[in-house]
């Protein structure tokens, strides 16, 4: 798996040519550490005298945290296989009329499963934009770069996964799922974007 | 070294209320993933007949994608310990007056290497812009989405280290200091935001 990596050469098997981990895989890392990050401040803010009205919401947002830290960890793997399908259906015979559309029904079968798994990352990661919010708002001060760095990283995290969800649509017949699907994506990328610069707002150093 | 850990129990550290990593090694690391995704798309972009007009210009652009990438890297770990003289500082004697001058002599060395440390990220994660642009512009559209991702990542890691540079100018008391790092922050934060706008808005998917 690539999360088994160390980081160092996770960092040098993106640069290579080889197939995985794209940007969707990085885009997903990137929610991770920016789940991460925001779970940090709650972990930094949980049993400080200082902040002990918080306590409980601090204790909950940690929670939620590791819990879309968990998924998107899940998801840098889920995306570099998400193409396998699409991959194994471009091998299908194609001789005859039956073989074709056979072959043809696999590969969308596919590309829409391709484009599913980074929608899912968008989603987690869009989750993100909260907990930051509030970790920058009422968790430990001294941690408040960490919190606008959670929500910086969920944008990208957000916003690079939706290019991949986008550039697998053009691949896609069915035009009711392409229409409802970019309708996500400009809901999604409008939505990110007003929430971090909402965050990034609030710190003033 | 953290970047001995694998990325699994690297995210779980960051999470954790361990001192580090914290912001400052994550955005190095968005750094360093840019600079990888820019180089996979050059990567991607040699030795394919369609693209041998750029071949050479690709090549060169892996190689510097792969120097900014082993200093952003490097600076994983040189931001997890960029604090350590600041905080031996805060243990040295102050009963004499003597010693409080040389006490406050050590912390404030301390915390302007605290400060340049992400600034030296910060410069570094700059380069990566120009490189996304050509490897959007000119590298393998198949990677188009890989190459507006980098943009994203290197953007974050600009704007994340350049917020820990800020946060530790706050205790420093050299004016002339304090006024330059600020006007370079003004400058790389204003020039990164509209960078990554010009890279994105070549990506039409």
């Amino acid at each position: 798996m690539l999360i088994d990596q160390n980081v160092k050469q996770f960092v040098e098997t993106t640069a290579s040519n080889e197939p995985v981990p794209g940007g969707g895989s990085i885009a997903a890392l990137s929610g991770a550490l920016g789940a991460a990050l925001a779970g940090m401040v709650a972990n930094l803010t949980v049993g400080k005298k200082k902040y002990v009205e918080v306590e409980a919401e601090m204790a909950k947002l940690a929670e939620d945290a590791a819990k879309l830290q968990e998924k998107l960890v899940a998801l840098i793997d889920r995306d570099a296989v998400s193409f396998d399908d699409v991959m194994k259906a471009f091998k299908m015979p194609k001789e005859t009329d039956e073989e074709k559309a056979a072959r043809t029904a696999e590969i969308q079968k596919g590309m829409k499963y391709a484009a599913s798994v980074p929608m899912e990352t968008a989603e987690t990661a869009f989750e993100i934009m909260v907990l930051a919010e509030a970790a920058v708002e009422r968790g430990n001060t001294n941690a408040v770069t960490d919190g606008a760095i959670a929500a910086m990283m969920g944008r990208t995290a957000v916003l690079g996964a939706l290019l991949n969800v986008r550039i697998n649509l053009g691949s896609i017949k069915d035009e009711a799922f392409v229409a409802e699907m970019t309708k996500k994506c400009e809901e999604l990328e409008e939505a990110v974007q007003k929430r971090e610069q909402e965050v990034l707002a609030k710190v003033s150093l």
